[in-house]
């Protein structure tokens, strides 16, 4: 068997954020997804990783990430521990500490990193978290989402594009936010918006006002423009915001003056109640004629009747939805190759 | 290694219910199963799918259902995801929709497709839901237990049969109510009374007034019997359908007429008064003592001294319970094989 | 590939207690587990158990348990199923049964017996229900850990020890009890102080009056230093029983008389009133001074700042810590390899 060249290229990194790598570093990690991808599809078989053992733990309940991971890295000839939080003391920051409930993160990272050669996850908290794991564990840490950053879901995000538009330097990109009833977390819109700029398109982040992203986000995505030759901008108007784009991502995520650190304490009702009010920000079938041949995406699971009408969703011209699913497990695939592989072995 | 020609032989076809196959393709699954469980025996690999996954979806706890496919797939090289409920948004039909709780089947069945090259299942909730994920679904749906049919178990028991009497024609087969203290599921019965008129057999239904079969299926049993030259008939008197049979399949299920669409709500506590007359229901040495040297079947977890008493069930001569629950191990790797496989490769 | 002829050397035992084997015995068990240390680390491939199942049953809540044996079956070649009480209906003796919540453990055993090649373990229950599994099952059963022993702890701990002293006859050995907020098992000190005296070591149990061990317990590590050579003694106090110690093992258990046999019904409240009286049995940098260049040994997960300060325990000169989890993995695998590896085969 003949091994990519990219198997072990980034041997022992850390994968917590898409924006600590360059342009050209992301660009090859899609690069080595497609091949993989395509070997998938020709049935070849791709066991880079064999003998490797990857842990994920899992703060939330999950569909693609957790398939996605555990079917790649068993196509790549490894196996994964799914590790639920029932199932385990919940790993927890030192200040969090309850015994006989939590364990010390600096104590499941440096036990887990003896028994695989492989790689551990996290989810749905927050990113000081993973930092925490990282900072202990000799083996990579990948992130699988946190309160911030959400990188594999951008990677995907960011392969649909270029398997449209090879070159996305200049087209527009519309992050926006849709009505759920649902209130959910910021991470996708945010690491979108920062993978966009970082590729050099046409950013624009649409939401009504109190659903502001994170100030270090929005500096950021405005570095990014400013390295990489692209443009970011804000505005709260959905459908002027859609006009001539090219790829459009309308999905919920919760108003920001809510919970901690911008109020006292979590105010569920009171941000449900302000989320009710802007039902109308909805991706129609009318929205998507004022595009440009503009592409829909969203990460999964969608809201439908609420984000997305199913005429939009369902519609194989406009949506690159199962497309960005699919591809999770293929840019997951991609980097575990890269940092969990070996140059030597084979 | 040898592929033998049955791996791939209904390549990409659901499997949901045995009525949906004819007698002779029955028998191809168990002649198929008998070659599976031989190497097992014999400790012959038997890597007929490897790289395969396959998504096992429940809605219930279980033992031998979701043992044997895991061990299962793995037998034939492949691997198996274990979602339970509380590691995924429940996938649901269209009407039962609750944002971030629940996800569309329809999404779930067409990324899970994009993950892996091999099937899902699901379990316990209604025959909709799994034609729902057959509909949406490009990879082969396998039917784990609904709330009609449970097509794994029937073959694994029509394996036990023809392991005693490779000719089933003729012989007589008594599915039974039996008490117990629980309301259980219908699937078992219904399905053990299709497969045995779809071989032929001499099929009696017994069981107490008030615990009546779906209609549909008593349609099927007796349209299966025309066709394969047995019979069906219906007993509310256990001793007399026990008297010269050859296989009797004692087991409770639930009262008909206190739950949805028969009632307009479940009503348990009448459900359980009502079943509570009939604790004489009850498998013992005297009634075995009727049968024609007959088999006791049970597809597990028998409730112990409700249902059968330790004589019965544990006495090698009589019993094939264990045989059974053997069966489905090797039933199933035989569908996985024939629907997972591909006659090209290797 | 050169099998090892450790391989299969036990096959179809079963492991529920060290005590069970000769010293003789669990030191060919420590020579597996070196050789297939030193393996993993030069990343050699140990596939002893090509194709055999693992079934895992757990009553409680592990990091260390479950993912080390889940590794570790997958780097000799084999497949774990990890079955948690909510996945299955709980096995439990024939007193405990409930209908539709319960399986017998007599039918449990013996049909999990014909899915798998291999071996099951259960965790935190009673001693009488591991029994009654290795009664019904035809496939070795391996004791993860009961309210008595957790033999496959030891065994780690006792790797951890010959690593520093390949002789430990002689040497001094600590198992003390130390505070935590938690009330915690005995099973852990229970089977250290046996593994000691099982070597030859002179073991002294430091606690203070009410935390006293099984009787039984007590009676075997008695046995044990007549039959190898040790001592056995009980101390109440912590700083006198550390003087001139080679090794210490500072520990939380619960308090004796709140919990039947020996009270009416278990009295968490008053076991934990009791129990923090008892806050200075920590291990400190203090005590550890007085020892004779002692190590710190804990099975994990430890309470840091109740039990052990920081500084001992994260001291690489003292700590045995990360060293005793990473050992379970390969003692684990040591006796997979012996009790479920085959002689004849390859």
């Amino acid at each position: 068997m003949k091994v990519p060249s990219y198997v072990g290229s980034m041997a022992g990194k850390d994968f917590l954020n898409t924006n600590d790598f360059s342009q050209e570093e992301i660009a090859k990690v899609l690069k080595a997804a497609d091949d993989l991808r395509a070997s998938f599809r020709k049935r070849t078989p791709t066991p880079y990783l064999p003998g490797r053992t990857l842990f994920m733990l899992f703060y939330n309940r999950s569909l693609r990430t957790r398939n996605s991971f555990e079917a790649g890295i068993y196509q790549l000839g490894g196996h994964a521990h799914f590790l639920s939080p029932s199932d385990v003391y919940t790993p927890s920051l030192p200040e969090d500490m309850v015994p006989y409930q939590t364990e010390a993160i600096a104590d499941v990272g440096r036990v887990l990193s003896r028994y695989g050669d492989a790689a551990k996850w996290t989810i749905g908290r927050g990113h000081r978290v993973i930092q925490e794991f990282a900072k202990w564990s000799d083996i990579p840490v990948l992130n699988m989402e946190d309160d911030i950053y959400h990188p594999f879901q951008a990677l995907a995000d960011m392969k649909a594009i270029v398997d449209v538009a090879p070159k996305p330097k200049g087209k527009k990109f519309v992050v926006s936010y849709a009505y759920s009833g649902g209130l959910k977390p910021l991470a996708v819109p945010q690491n979108c918006a920062m993978i966009g700029t970082q590729f050099g398109m046409e950013v624009v982040l649409a939401h009504p006002k109190g659903f502001e992203l994170e100030d270090s986000v929005i500096e950021m995505c405005k570095k990014n423009a400013d390295r990489y030759g692209g443009s970011f901008e804000v505005s709260n108007d959905m459908k002027e915001a859609f006009q001539g784009a090219d790829f459009v991502y309308p999905k919920a995520w919760s108003p920001k003056n809510f919970m901690p650190p911008y109020s006292d304490k979590v105010n569920k009702d009171a941000a449900s109640e302000y989320q009710n009010k802007f039902q109308d920000w909805k991706c129609t079938q009318e929205l998507m004629d004022v595009t440009h041949k503009g592409k829909y995406m969203h990460c999964g699971p969608a809201d439908r009747g609420q984000e997305v009408t199913d005429e939009v969703i369902d519609n194989p011209r406009y949506s690159l939805y199962f497309e960005q699913a699919e591809n999770r497990l293929h840019v997951q695939k991609a980097v575990m190759a890269m940092v969990m592989g070996s140059k030597r072995r084979r």
